[in-house]
């Protein structure tokens, strides 16, 4: 293990961290709230702490990074940013509680959005803004994961992209990863900035577009309000961010094409046909069937199920309805769609498209392998035949899920959660969602799960966001072997 | 399509169960009971179809059966036994609606055990002996299918062993089955006899330890008696179900080779062990639990606990205790014992052991690969290396039993049934097990379970029985193309 090589990243991430709790005081000054202190003292911290351990370091900068560091790198990245990341809450006093920061800067970080803050309309805007900041940075960090670095440790779901991308890679991490990045970022930040634009058309101030295109962007799902964007009652900024979400769900690959002038690659990829057409058949059947059930007009039915369904699938959690209360059955609709995911290289989370997509194929050609038996009959993918390992490779992570989902919904349910509140809640931080079912539910928050159960939903939100095989890795014996 | 050796061995199959109907008119004659001349009605209408359908095709005796009919011989035999067991209780009018009585049969068949009368202890003698006598037939036809005939069309957890044992099969059944159907069915036979005579030695009449013992042994789980295993309130009784379901849910090669001195088969063989670990495990801890929170002693909690994980894992589902009621997350655990299943090779129903213990076994594999990403690892069972299409076939079965669970538990949770009875009834029913959770748990019927629900469970169950691809290769429009 290259202690110097780790430190000195993660020191660099926690000076990133410092300078952008900073941003949120323009609008604490503005609003004259009391957070402005506080905001700077966490800042400081945790800008010092990274200089001090990148400078500890400094010299072995242009070493390069070797595999089983890459896998520290990513998980003690993630956790000691999100202990860094409660400050502004602590030292401020809004989330006295370390288990309730901790939850909520994990849940930030991880762009799932699930909160125990009961009202988030009485702190200062300050703090609001650090809470969506963690989003945006969380997304830019998956980005960078899951399109450069899990695929080139062998882990998640775009090596069918990598494999053909970047070539074999030994044991290094390869250089690309920073200009990728840098492209990625472009796009990611332009995506904000549109966001942001649109959302003050429409009528919401500068200080809530920016939370809320942070939150949506990132598929994250803090809002700033209460009734999260159904507070705004607007058709227009509901599809705004219905939009959004949409393509935040999107391979952010698709996005640089589409830029560079290469639209039709939407529609040639096979995850987002599948994800569009998933996408238009779940939300039309729940518009129409909200329409004959319910008093509203079809263009609100098809507005509301599609802010709904898009919300969980994307992972991001924002809410302007309900869905328990269309239907008693709802609740199972949910529970399925809370295990699916968008697709992969976006900032969503969950299983993911693709994997559902190439697993449901590879179940129907194991029936036409049986009717052919001497036929060989590999599963294609975007035109190209999927090498069985990579088939083995995604059934493991999709049964792993399935596994976890089970055991975590078993432990949940021991810590107090009803059977349908214990699994919801375990779908939405594993899948990075947000809201879940019942007691935890879109109509309410966490604040009543146990410290026991808030301390294990972060690491469940943890396991899910790193795909499983990342924080896996690590507490297996042989990972520390020589 | 050979439609004549079809019509003949369903033929055959018509005749052996019309006069398996007839075996209960002793007791109704014994017990002076009405339903004598509706049973033996319906045994004649049974007889005489099969004997029409086998006088005109007699003539294929001795032809070789093609995979492909095979296929149908399978999902036909079971549907249309189901519908021609549906006389006594229709003739009788025990069960006055056809859709009922189809219910129950098919659940005897499948050795399900899922009941629609709400009380069975009305019924006249011979009704309820054909009821269990369901299970029994059911129990013997999976011990051929699943061990004999299924591994051969390239479909079931056994094709781990099959590989070994038979051999490439070519396009043709083996000559072999007959040969093993007879060993097993000796096995089965005197495995019933057993746990007849140390029922009647418990106390019971000879009516119900011999029903009793079909419900075992075929882990099907009809009682004669409405509070089911739990009338009788009696430690002998409940120890000795416990130890025949537990054998039941065991792979019935392991009791021919231990019946002919190789007792050690079953420690040599992986997935026993796995059985065997897996339930000591469960059973004692939440023995422990329920010996701390509930007034029970010890030995009696291990006992209940004991019975019912061993019930639910086996896919019997004779109930001694309510489980939902000893505390609430006791539904979160048993919703996820009713997704796993006893052992391959065995009456059980579900996903089986083998199933989770080769992809869990796998997901750790992969765990390890990502660590050695040049070192060949395969996955090894039984000390002998699995070969990936296994364990894509592994895969690709237990992710569409995941897939038809979630749409199956959505289209139920329509029919009226809130989320944890709709898990819980699809559970059930495609596990083979009998009580789920909540409206349809262990302490009701699935009496309030919608006509439509009762139909489409009625599917899920032979889906489940046929493990999936059977029933699923006949709706592929590939199968039927030349």
């Amino acid at each position: 293990m290259n202690t110097k090589i780790i430190a000195y990243i993660i020191g660099f991430l926690l000076i990133i961290e410092g300078l952008l709790m900073l941003p949120g005081v323009v609008f604490s000054l503005y609003y004259g709230d009391e957070d402005v202190l506080a905001i700077v003292f966490s800042s400081s911290i945790t800008v010092i702490t990274g200089l001090v351990l990148w400078f500890f370091s400094k010299s072995k900068e242009h070493q390069e990074i070797k595999k089983r560091d890459g896998y520290i790198i990513v998980a003690l990245g993630w956790f000691l940013m999100s202990v860094f990341g409660t400050l502004p809450f602590l030292i401020h006093g809004s989330v006295p509680s370390f288990i309730d920061a901790f939850f909520e800067t994990v849940s930030g970080f991880t762009t799932t959005g699930a909160s125990v803050i009961r009202d988030v309309e009485i702190l200062p805007h300050g703090i609001l803004f650090w809470r969506s900041m963690t989003h945006w940075i969380g997304g830019m960090g998956i980005i960078v994961l899951s399109l450069a670095i899990l695929p080139l440790l062998g882990i998640g779901g775009m090596q069918l992209y990598v494999a053909e991308v970047a070539g074999p890679t030994k044991d290094k991490l390869h250089p690309r990863v920073q200009e990728t990045a840098k492209r990625l970022w472009g796009i990611y930040v332009l995506i904000t900035i549109a966001q942001t634009f649109l959302l003050l058309f429409g009528g919401m101030n500068l200080f809530d577009s920016l939370c809320h295109s942070f939150g949506t962007v990132a598929t994250g799902g803090f809002s700033t309000k209460n009734a999260s964007v159904a507070f705004y009652n607007s058709a227009y900024i509901d599809y705004v961010i219905i939009f959004f979400m949409f393509i935040s769900g999107t391979n952010f690959t698709l996005h640089y094409l589409a830029l560079h002038g290469k639209i039709k690659s939407y529609f040639e990829d096979e995850e987002f046909r599948f994800y569009l057409i998933f996408v238009l058949t779940v939300v039309f059947s729940i518009g129409i069937y909200l329409t004959i059930t319910s008093s509203r007009g079809f263009e609100e039915a098809v507005r509301h199920a599609a802010f709904s369904v898009i919300s969980i699938l994307s992972s991001t959690g924002f809410v302007t309805d309900d869905y328990e209360k269309w239907g008693y059955f709802f609740s199972t609709i949910f529970l399925v769609l809370l295990l699916m995911g968008a697709c992969a290289g976006s900032t969503s989370g969950g299983i993911k498209m693709v994997r559902h997509y190439l697993l449901l194929k590879n179940s129907v050609y194991e029936l036409k392998r049986l009717i052919h038996p001497n036929a060989i009959l590999p599963v294609r993918y975007n035109k190209k035949a999927v090498a069985p390992d990579i088939i083995s490779k995604v059934s493991a992570f999709t049964l792993l899920y399935f596994f976890i989902f089970a055991l975590a919904s078993i432990i949940m349910a021991m810590t107090g959660l009803e059977l349908s509140s214990a699994m919801g809640a375990v779908a939405a931080c594993l899948g990075n969602i947000g809201p879940g079912l019942g007691s935890t539910g879109p109509a309410t928050t966490f604040a009543n799960v146990s410290d026991f159960g808030k301390a294990f939903l972060s690491f469940i939100m943890l396991l899910g966001r790193l795909e499983l095989f990342t924080i896996l890795i690590i507490f297996s014996p042989s990972f520390w072997k020589k």
